[in-house]
């Protein structure tokens, strides 16, 4: 059970944004930029492309309302996306904030939130959905 | 009318890869890796997730067997995804074999590839699909 699966269980705590039949987003506790988000299929598949049919066609209109509010409730110039999946062995999407390709980065140094900062993006995206 | 607008009007010439009613696939010629491919939808519209629910319920779709071609031509771990989009007003999803997440580091050196290069990867990938 990869730590994504206990998350979608509620086996692990996480900070919710949204959820529905087949996907699950929270926000990533170690993220490139105040307003990242995780976008994951409840479905534990490593590779993203090798995701049903179904789950590639339905991901992106998940994520739609959820980029929007993060591009409403941060300054950015809008919302990128990026899929690695080098760590986790669950597929999953992150969608972030950003303002130049370094906010992409991912081998940059990450944020330290602590748990009251990561509330406050939390509410910061809910209240801009 | 972008650039991209005028590549797909063939104005511009490409390294096509693929393309139907709704998207076209296509080399980039500056590419953070061999194997990096572009998709953009037959639509100029500046910011990815304003493109029309059909458009973003298809496009993955359309990039499956693109990112499966690329995962079987170049020695790499995966494909992944990066959607940017800060220098060229018209959505546009980044495809590319990766072993790390400093492949999709967008602000390293991207790489000089010659025509003849260029044209060696296409095939690579075409003959993968």
């Amino acid at each position: 059970m990869t730590i994504f699966s206990k998350i979608i269980a509620g086996e692990i705590p996480s900070y919710k944004i949204a959820g529905n039949d087949k996907f699950y987003a929270f926000l990533d506790i170690f993220p490139t930029v105040k307003g990242h988000v995780l976008v994951i299929p409840k479905l534990e598949i490593d590779k993203f492309f090798d995701l049903p049919d179904d789950y590639l066609s339905e991901l992106l209109i998940f994520a739609k309302p959820i980029a929007k509010a993060i591009e409403k409730a941060f300054p950015c110039d809008r919302c990128g996306i990026e899929v690695i999946g080098l760590e986790v062995p669950h597929a999953h999407m992150h969608l972030l904030p950003i303002n130049s390709s370094d906010d992409l980065n991912f081998t940059r140094k990450k944020l330290q939130l602590s748990a009251e900062e990561l509330v406050e993006v939390q509410q910061q995206i809910l209240a801009a959905m």
